[in-house]
């Protein structure tokens, strides 16, 4: 059984971790941390696990943690993992961090997008993107991970075997994203007061989201192993996300030129080629979108796309959980990956609808 | 492996009770009907099972499914179930029902709620009626399951130790009751469409609400059952349902007056004797009331009450999941004791939040 | 031109006032003033009021705004008002009051309820309690208005003429109500985060909810003053506040024991004897609920109620708009009174739907 | 008093042109028509018009509602406008269609996109394309309105600056809008049953929206009205509409090429240009964007944009209620201008905050 540490669990990452963990078969759970609830029960915190009284929240005692748990989960503010991470540590546990601190290759880049010092710089050549599907291999190897983020999630997997297969123009990409009120967390703030967020929508961070740079250090490298493409600019492209009236979920549509004619079923086979036999990543069939609602509380991803062809350009909407294949399953699988379970293990949730 | 069948499965219910069985670890889903959807894939009718492309809509050939099946599940319109059940089909199959055909002992009291002939008179004493906690053992040795009702379901698990312990008068009881709009299915309805559901609050079925005589039954039931109680009036409540903006849950307030005066730790030792062991139930502590968010997507109901000194009152708040304890949840319970299983196999869901 | 002052503009219930009183014939909001936002313009606390730049937030300099304008609206904490307002106060201006600092006669009562002292005793005597239906003479001639809460402006107009004419015993009310999440107001707090109150209904302050005091004080004084009723006990109520993901609307259920036999035109005409003449109470035909969707941003009160013939008890349900009828609309309807106006003036807005 | 009638009154762009109307100072509803609803009081369709008992829904007799009214707003399906109007009906009468019938100049374009035949081509050249804020004078003028869709409204008055002062590039346009759910109608589809479009984001008509004709006809022809730029090809543009969980609003994201450097304070100069007088469009400060829930149940357009200098590419913002300006607003306004009247009159509505 792996015995787990959550540093930073009382956030709705936090929670939705220890709920997909609840009946892992390989897994449990055996430290929740937090600094605003130390000594409370988790489950006053979380009163959906009333039924289980015996976990508390303790202090973030990163030392003692380290060695009891073979796999520390970080759910930390931008900045505070980098500051906790140390080679040493990783000689004791293997570190899945929820947070930015090692998700982008060149420090220079996140402290300017995120405004804050990198405490780890050394570290980040040790650091593994976390999107098992495309480095699943490089995953297994991992003692940390950077678990990526949900906005780039949904719109690395949508764009990834487009830009692999030169299949689009890298330059004048645009994703438009809309996702759910919880992926602003559960902190207090006007913006997310209920009646603040309900009946609204509104787009923020426009220009200036921190995935930003994430999505293009993603697909750039991906560009980069097009076969038949060469070798170009950074892909540099705008993202907007918007935040729309429900708890849960991202619904992503990018926008893009194809570099030739192709038909809707080139396209779709070059999708199945790459997610064919990925059982969290669901292609749509002709003529259908995917909605958030139909991958609601489970690790999936949805992937459809449009061929407009009056203006020769594709259109391709991905959807997604953010607490889930967003972050607390996408975590949960790298976990899986890197003790050697079975990738699905503690996964196979079937979205709940209505949800 | 039991294999299963669901009849009328193109609803809330049965999609519902079709993804508890996706991972039950002793069920399958062999055959699923419905009258509208013939021919179609299940996933076309609800996309979150895009992920598995197996499960055909078929006819409703009952005599065929009971032939396949060990269990078969009706999901159907008021009297339609008993005219489907017979003696000979009880013999080939065990049925759970999720309507009310069969959960009011008496045929004249159905007839005058319902409005349509009852067409199985002489079953009825062989139903059982499918509250696990109540009528576990009878549960256990029946063919033929009464599933509750959904606020059924809620209002006799909040009351049932209460009066059963005669701690409460058994006139004079209101149950007010919230529902998310699901508890009024997946059928077109202008009190369905989103505009009209979506920011309103709105009671129905003021004083004719049908799940009132099943109330009546099984609340009449438990004051019979009374030690300390003379043998009284069958129990006429009053029950007001109220359908709020949001999928699912229901959150039901009952008002009652005691019998003497008790103290709170009285009353919850009492719920801690009838429920203490029930996984499924949920006592909260004092000064924590029930919320639907706490239990959605779970089996779990959970129990409070306040002690109101001014008025001598109690007000006991109950809430759970009306398409999971209120419906799916309950009858793959029912299905797990009628077959020997573990009780609470494939049904271990920690309620999913914020969701 | 009526000049007005609103002292906590930066509230639900002042955004609300300003709206209303922009277009009023015969008022002018000439200050607003808060503590937490001085010196920003209005429209930047509240955007929909972009259109307008002049309105400046101010400090809360009572004297002066007391000398430069005829009416002061008062949105302020429990116990704060009660410290501003003197008689020298009300010799130079009219008040009225948003909060329950001059609702309640006894300050004994008041300090209870509140936890809080009560910092103008004497003026107590001179305050009016703002329901203009029932009080609209003492109203004309107040400077001095305790406006009413939301919850009880529902429940006295609900209540007031059965009690008033003895249909109902007073003894064993029951009040259940469902409230949008404004009530609780724009200040920051984990119950009013979107992703806790979304999809969720759950009741608060169970058996102790402040409103109750308002609501017995009321209803005993129609008690009182029912022509066929010996004098009695004060009425001691039970009340039970929910929440209902949504931004506004209350929706109240009361339940009553009639005191003898009652035909539904009876009651009804008893309704119409009270409020036919009444614009801003709408009666609701037999077989017809009120419900929050059709008073939304206006200033009716929508009544309407169900025989319950089983159990002899009455279910009366009112819906109102809990910012407008009750609060801003509200003072709005005493303003007019207090200065002589048309009752309806700037009132005559029609309810949006759907919104 | 202008005398209007409204044919199809009954579905949500007719209700609210009705509440519009309820206090206009010059005009009347004198006749409203349905066809589902014929003999019932219009307040037994829309209960929030409860306390207006006289309005009695009528046959849709427009031989003798054009003989009786000034002024008829037609609310039909797609065709029924065109077959309904005629030369001599104009003669009697001004019409204004909130349909698409005479939006699109032409009828070829309109019978590729709406798969029906136009009944009244000879017409297309008398009708006005109603956006008031650009063709006024012709408004006033016109006997035949064309009230424009909501989203081309947002889509045109966000961009009609920036493509006739050439600041944007006209091929490549993106504009990916958000919709809340009243935009599909009060009519009954599994799409916007509550359980359905609640807690869901879905992108629909994807590459095929019926708007899309009627905003590359409008764009083309300020395209063809910028000084300094080449007679070009008309405007081809990419449109993704998305329903979200709300019932009224539209936010719209564009995203365009800027043709050179520009400023911040040119591009909002620009704006300032054509918009600064016009009471209905408010320009956001720098660093603000429009949110659908400043504008609710207002006539107000807001407008924002942001210049993404990492990529050169202008994204641009805007707000309105689908219902108002994108509908029955729009409609009023373009009356007013008809008949001589105050432009703004019985729209100075302030949007109602939260709702």
């Amino acid at each position: 059984m792996i015995k787990v540490g959550v540093i930073g669990a009382t956030g709705y990452g936090g929670g939705e971790l220890v709920r997909l963990l609840a009946f892992h078969p390989a897994a449990k759970v055996r430290v929740v941390t937090s600094r605003s609830y130390i000594g409370k029960a988790y489950h006053e915190v979380f009163e959906n696990f009333r039924h289980d009284e015996d976990l508390m929240v303790q202090e973030e005692n990163i030392a003692a943690i380290a060695k009891e748990c073979d796999a520390v989960f970080l759910a930390l503010p931008h900045g505070a993992a980098s500051r906790m991470v140390t080679e040493d540590l990783l000689r004791q546990t293997r570190i899945i961090d929820f947070g930015a601190d090692f998700r982008l290759s060149d420090p220079a880049v996140y402290e300017k997008w995120y405004k804050v010092e990198h405490g780890a710089k050394d570290l980040l050549r040790k650091a593994v993107y976390g999107l098992s599907e495309i480095y699943r291999e490089r995953v297994r190897a991992a003692r940390l991970i950077a678990n990526p983020g949900c906005y780039t999630t949904c719109g690395i997997l949508a764009l990834y075997p487009l830009i692999r297969e030169s299949v689009i123009h890298t330059d004048g990409l645009i994703i438009d994203a809309k996702s759910g009120v919880s992926g602003a967390g559960r902190g207090l703030d006007l913006g997310v007061h209920y009646d603040e967020a309900n009946e609204n929508v509104r787009a923020y961070q426009v220009g200036c989201h921190r995935h930003t740079p994430e999505l293009e250090e993603q697909l750039s490298l991906a560009a980069a192993q097009a076969a038949d493409r060469p070798p170009g600019q950074p892909i540099v492209l705008t993202f907007t996300p918007h935040m729309v009236p429900m708890n849960r979920g991202i619904l992503l549509t990018a926008y893009a030129r194809l570099t030739k004619d192709y038909s809707y079923e080139e396209i779709h086979a070059i999708y199945e080629r790459y997610y064919g036999k990925e059982y969290f990543i669901r292609l749509t069939k002709k003529g259908i979108s995917p909605e958030t609602k139909w991958v609601k509380a489970s690790n999936f991803c949805d992937i459809g796309f449009t061929l407009d062809e009056r203006t020769g350009r594709l259109i391709v909407i991905a959807a997604l959980d953010n607490l889930v294949k967003g972050a607390a399953g996408q975590a949960v699988q790298n976990m899986n990956l890197m003790f050697g379970l079975e990738e699905k293990a503690g996964l196979e949730l079937d979205p709940v609808f209505p949800a």
